[in-house]
């Protein structure tokens, strides 16, 4: 069931269905390549999939034999510019880097369902989803030193903690293109499918949870790892799961949690997202 | 040979033999699920194995089929509650939390011994051991998102940190369960044995250490390596290394470790872990 | 093609040919221990490297049949020593963690070719290279405990994110030795090789990055990588990964990458390691 009229956009689709938003790349003429208006296409998808309470997880994937071939390069890099690299002052925020920063606050999964090739920033920008998906013909390459520019989108803080440091310098170093084979043996990516078999595999882990798991737990516990992730010790985790406990034994999620499990039957959790807003304290930019 | 009498608990049994401290969940009939007194004994046998010197490793491991099945939640979830989730205010700690922290401080080795379904706690209560040996039968789950509840005892500091972040987000999100063999591949678990086989080989992981390791060296690099995961910068570790190096190279342990090595002989450390006593001055906590 | 008259040195030989430099361990009869006069020659011969612009990537191997057999201690451990551990007062900064910060702090990959057996020092020292070949015949030890010594050369920070904590706590605590097997299934070493086949390899890979890949872009990748192995939060990838961006965009390299890339043809950058020089103003000590 469509629970909303599809959003209209240009570079890419954006509709829910069954509870799940899908993000579609839809240049396949260029395969897929992001220009700065894909950029800002995008954070408006994902700040529509995050406001939405009818949307439960979020699967990005790309039209046509592409996944995303990265920066639109047909005029050259066509990129904000300007300002003293030294200090910092006057220079443009890269864009990719905007667009995932607003994936890392996402309160909902989401699940990267990579068809095709995905080169620079579309490799890049599946960095911070919670799985990434991909197809047994799918290829990646994050070719920044053979393009003369350098690692964006975040990559740098993500990649070493996905797939360790020595795979990131080999890839981020060399920049050489490599099959889907290799990122699934060097952990980038989950699983490897079949390209017909992608989209629903990606659907059904959606589907488990949003039928399965409450709302607000979810949204707690993918934004307590990430941000973990760059704790300094697990005294913090301690302190934010405490609080995070404490909310959650305040809801009647958690008792229809605990009587589903006793009576062996699917929970039917009543819960919002809101009940994760007071997380919005816990962090100065969430 | 029993060093020390054992100490009398009620939901854990707590034995030193060889120079091993084995710590064993004992409720089978609940599947050895921890209430808040389960989680007291844990902190005062921690404590115990962490103040003998005749200690020089602990083993953790369930009686019965199960290794530990959880909170207890036959009663629902049994927890201190109430406070302010969003400013922390009056919110208590998580108990599994207290409990992981203490061992995350041990000075001594800890290997779980995982012989049956450890869930929940059950599962998070490990992440902080240095190795996880499973039986090849056992079975996993964080399933907090299925009961409405939240990540707990500093999981989502150590999860990520220990199968990388793809992987813990889809074991923290989904809470689904999964077999021993993923949880080997996604590197939650060093090794699979035989049921039977299991406690053989966590004795003599243990045995090696005590036989021919210096224990002041083992609690410092364990302390090391543990704090330096959450260290900004490799000066971070060359300044405590090289007080560890400085504590080291004026102890006898460093003497007889070279001539042993030379003479092609097992070392006979003289050396006791007082002689780490000077990292208490690392860590406010420590 | 050589381009530099070798560096002479007495512990090690370094040579550069074909834009690689080739850093060897030089004292087989002692299977390349390393004394202290050797950690100052690799200081100097990295900063050599670092230095010249001719050098393009950095291969480090050992003659004979070790790769380095770790600290010499034919007259036990002869390393600077004294000071109060507790809070520092004194104690003199471990001599392989200078030389391991040394290396952090490179502009060029560099690239080990191990092979032999690697303990100690000579296994510590690989840490912060970016990629690590072995000789299938290697063989791997972190021994510090069963010498009565302590982790050194920044391991304690460098391991457990190379190979997740519960190996790198299974090496530092058991100081076992391992074969190159376990080196390569744990994600210490990147590629495993039959010994003759170890420096061509290496030497290939080095002849990709100089061959295909823009000095400048290689430096900040490279440096963007480590540093934010240690950043607590993407946010900081963002801010300087967005200045490295402006920088690469105004330097002819990244139109002759783009150029390249449209007439499928390989690149001949003409930017220098200098357009990499704004970075020293992004850390204190860089």
């Amino acid at each position: 069931m469509t629970t909303n009229a599809p959003m209209t956009f240009d570079d890419i689709s954006y509709e829910v269905a069954d509870a799940i938003a899908t993000i579609t790349f839809q240049r396949p003429e260029v395969m897929n390549a992001a220009r700065n208006q894909t950029q800002d296409e995008l954070v408006a998808a994902l700040d529509a999939a995050d406001a939405d309470d009818a949307v439960r997880a979020v699967i990005v994937t790309g039209a046509g034999r592409a996944f995303c071939a990265g920066t639109d390069i047909s005029n050259g890099f066509d990129l904000p510019a300007g300002g003293d690299p030294a200090t910092g002052e006057g220079v443009p925020a890269d864009v990719g880097g905007v667009t995932v920063l607003r994936l890392f606050r996402m309160r909902k999964p989401v699940i990267g369902a990579i068809n095709g090739p995905a080169a620079g920033f579309g490799a890049t920008f599946t960095l911070a989803m919670d799985m990434r998906l991909a197809a047994d013909t799918s290829k990646f390459a994050f070719p920044f030193t053979r393009r003369g520019i350098a690692a964006e989108s975040c990559s740098s803080w993500f990649l070493p903690r996905l797939v360790g440091m020595q795979t990131a310098q080999d890839w981020m170093l060399t920049g050489r293109t490599f099959p889907a084979t290799e990122a699934l043996a060097r952990g980038l990516v989950h699983e490897l499918l079949p390209a017909d078999a992608l989209l629903p595999r990606a659907r059904a882990i959606a589907r488990d949870i949003a039928e399965n798991c409450a709302p607000a737990s979810v949204a707690i516990n993918r934004q307590l790892l990430w941000r973990m992730l760059g704790a300094d010790h697990p005294r913090v985790a301690h302190a934010l799961e405490s609080r995070a406990v404490a909310a959650r034994l305040a809801s009647d999620d958690v008792r229809e949690g605990v009587d589903s499990f006793k009576e062996r039957r699917q929970p039917r959790f009543t819960g919002t997202l809101a009940e994760a807003d007071y997380m919005s304290a816990w962090w100065p930019e969430a």
